[in-house]
C-alpha cells in the first residue's frame, strides 16, 4: 500500500525483526513499531497495534519464528506449544492468526530435533504464509472488483484494507481494483465504534488511494438504504465457516439485515486463510468480548454515565442466508459452497 | 423526574422566566440553564441545551410567550409571526415544536389588539401545552406498561425519557412503569452516536431510577437480537405521520428493520404532540442535517481522518409496516389507525 507516497506492508521482516505499523496511531501519526519476541507481537494483537485478520495471521506466523528462535534446545517442543497457544489466544474470532501461527508451528516440528534448522525454518515458512495472504489480497482486487459496476455506491463496514492484510485488502482490495479499472465508484464508511477502524483507517486508506468516500455513524446507514443510495455493501471477515456464516466486526450483521431487506448484494471478501475448516457453523465461533472502558471512553476521556455498565462484544455472526457471494482468490462463490471452493 | 433526589422537569417557568436542564452537560455536571428571550431558545435548541421532540416543544411553547412579552404594541403581529417562524426551523424534524409553538401563537393572536392581555395568555397557554404534554407522558407510562412482561429484556434507542419530555419520558416512561410495579427487566442501551444520548442521558435516568441496564454500541443490537436476548424494543418519535410512518433518531430504522427479521414487537411511545395531522407519510418529513463536526470530533478531539468529509443525517423514517404498535395516551394502536385513533 502506498502512504505518503512509499509503499509498504502492515507487517514485515527485516532479518530476524518484526516490523509493523502501529495502527493505533493513524490517521494523525505514522508510526512504525519494531518488534523482537513473541510476547510483544501478544500485546501488539491485545491493543491492536496490529488488527485485521490477514495482518494479525501474518504478525502471529511471525510471531512463532520470533519464539523458535527465543526456544531453547531444552524443551524446545513445549516452549514452542505454549507461544502457539498464548498467540492464538490474543484474538480468539479471527481464524487466520489460528492458521498462521499453526501452520508456521507444524514445519518447524518437522525438523526437530534440528533446532538451528527449525528455527530458519519458522522464519521461511513465515514469509512464506505472509506473501501468500498478501497475493491472496491481490487476487481479491482482480475478482471483486468485477461486482462492482460503475456508478456505484458501495457501503463497507470496519477496515477491510490493506491495513488490516498484508497488503492490498479484502473488501477494499475489489473497491481499490475497481477504483484503478477508473470506475466511477462512492464509498460510505461505517465509523465502526467503539474503535472507529472505518473513520480511522478506511477513511485514511480511501483518500490516499483517491477514491470518493464520506464517513457515516453506524446507525445512518438504515438511511442510506431507505433513501436507495447504496448499491451494494462489502465487507471483509474474521473467520468464514463451512456452512457459509461468517464472523466479522460487530455491526456487520446489521448491515447484513438491512442488505437483505433492500434486496441490495451483500458481499463478504475472504483470501483463504480466513477459512477455518473446523468450524461447522457460526454459533461454533466464539466471540471476543472487549473491555467496556472502549465504549466509556474515548482518548481517555468518560463520554458515558459513570455509573453504567457496558457490553463491548467485538464481533458478531453474519447467516449465510444474508450473503449473496463471498468473493476469495479463486473466484465469487455462493456462501454454502464457498468452503467446498476453496478448497478443491 | 427524581435527580440527586429532588423533583424535576426539562423545561419549567418560574414567573416570567424560562429554566431548562442542560442537557448538554449531564451525566458529568448537573446545570440549568435561565432564558429571558426566544432567542436563548433558538440556540438552546440549535445546540442541544434541550433536546427531545417533547421537550423541545414546551420549549418552543415558553419562547414564543417570551417573544409575546418583547414584542412591541407597534409590529406586534410581525414580530410574533417572525419568532414562530425562526423557532419552527431551529428543528425541522420535531413536529412537537411545531404544535407548541403554533398552539400558542395562534391563542395570543385571539386577543390582539389587547396586547397585554394577549401577553399574559401566551404564558397561560404554554404553561397549559407543558402540563398537558406532561400529563401525556404520565399516561404513557401507565399504557406502555402493560406491554412489558416480567422478564422482559428491552431494547432502546436514543433517549426517549424524562430529559425528552417534560417529564415522565415516553419509552421510558413505559419502562419506568414496569420498574415501578416491580416487574424485572433489563434495559440495552444504545449509545446512539453521534452525539451518544443513550450512553449519557437514559443511562443516567435508568440509573437514578435504579433499573438494570448496560449500554452497547449501536452496531451491537443486532447481536443480542442474533443470540435471542432481546425481547421488545420501545423507542419514542420525533414525528407520527397520518400513514403511520415515524420519523426518529438517527438508527431507529436499523432497529425497526432488526426487530422485523427477528419477529420481535418494535413499539414507538409517542404523546398527542408528537402526531402530526399535516404529514401524510414518512417521505414529506424534512430530515436535519447536521454538522459533520459531530462525527469527526469527540469533546472537541478529531477522532476521524482529518481528510475525509462526514454525512450526518441527524433522523430517519420508519416506515409503519416495521411499527408492532403506538403506544399513545389513548391505549396502543396500530401504527396505521394511530392517527386517526388519537383524535377521535
Amino acid at each position: 500500500m502506498l502512504i505518503n507516497g512509499k509503499e509498504y506492508r502492515s507487517v514485515w521482516l527485516e532479518g530476524e525483526t518484526l516490523f509493523m505499523i502501529n495502527q493505533n496511531l493513524l490517521p494523525f501519526d505514522f508510526g512504525i513499531k519494531e518488534l523482537h519476541s513473541y510476547s510483544e507481537v501478544v500485546d501488539s494483537i491485545r491493543d491492536m497495534t496490529v488488527r485485521g485478520a490477514p495482518a494479525i495471521g501474518a504478525a502471529g506466523a511471525f510471531a512463532l519464528a520470533l519464539a523458535a528462535k527465543a526456544a531453547p534446545d531444552n524443551g524446545f517442543r513445549a516452549y514452542l506449544r505454549a507461544a502457539r497457544d498464548t498467540l492464538i489466544a490474543s484474538r480468539p474470532t479471527a481464524v487466520d492468526l489460528h492458521n498462521g501461527v499453526q501452520s508456521v508451528y507444524e514445519q518447524i516440528l518437522k525438523f526437530i530435533p534440528n533446532y538451528d534448522h527449525a528455527r530458519q525454518v519458522g522464519f521461511l515458512a513465515a514469509q512464506e504464509f505472509a506473501n501468500s495472504s498478501a497475493e491472496d489480497c491481490r487476487l481479491l482486487g482482480i475478482v471483486g472488483s468485477q461486482l462492482i459496476p460503475d456508478g456505484a455506491r458501495i457501503l463497507t463496514h470496519c477496515n477491510a484494507g490493506a491495513l488490516a492484510t498484508v497488503d492490498w485488502g479484502t473488501a477494499l482490495a475489489a473497491i481499490r481494483a475497481a477504483h484503478r479499472s477508473r470506475k466511477n465508484i462512492f464509498v460510505y464508511v461505517d465509523e465502526t465504534r467503539p474503535r472507529l477502524q472505518g473513520s480511522r483507517l478506511t477513511a485514511f486508506e480511501l483518500e490516499q488511494e483517491g477514491i470518493p468516500h464520506a464517513i457515516i455513524t453506524d446507525s445512518a446507514a438504515g438511511f442510506y438504504f431507505w433513501k436507495h443510495e447504496i448499491d451494494l455493501v462489502i465487507t471483509g471477515a474474521d473467520r468464514v465457516c463451512l456452512n457459509g456464516d461468517i464472523a466479522n466486526k460487530i455491526g456487520t450483521y446489521e448491515k447484513a439485515v438491512l442488505a437483505h431487506e433492500h434486496k441490495i448484494p451483500f458481499y463478504v471478501s475472504a483470501p483463504l486463510s480466513t477459512f477455518d475448516q473446523s468450524c461447522r457453523e457460526g454459533k461454533d465461533i466464539p466471540i471476543e468480548i472487549r473491555s467496556e472502558t472502549e465504549i466509556k471512553e474515548i482518548g481517555g476521556v468518560l463520554v458515558a454515565n459513570p455509573g453504567s455498565n457496558a457490553l463491548n462484544p467485538s464481533f458478531d455472526i453474519t447467516p449465510a442466508r444474508y450473503i449473496t457471494g463471498i468473493i476469495t482468490p479463486k473466484g465469487v462463490f455462493k456462501a454454502k459452497e464457498a468452503s467446498h471452493k476453496v478448497t478443491l
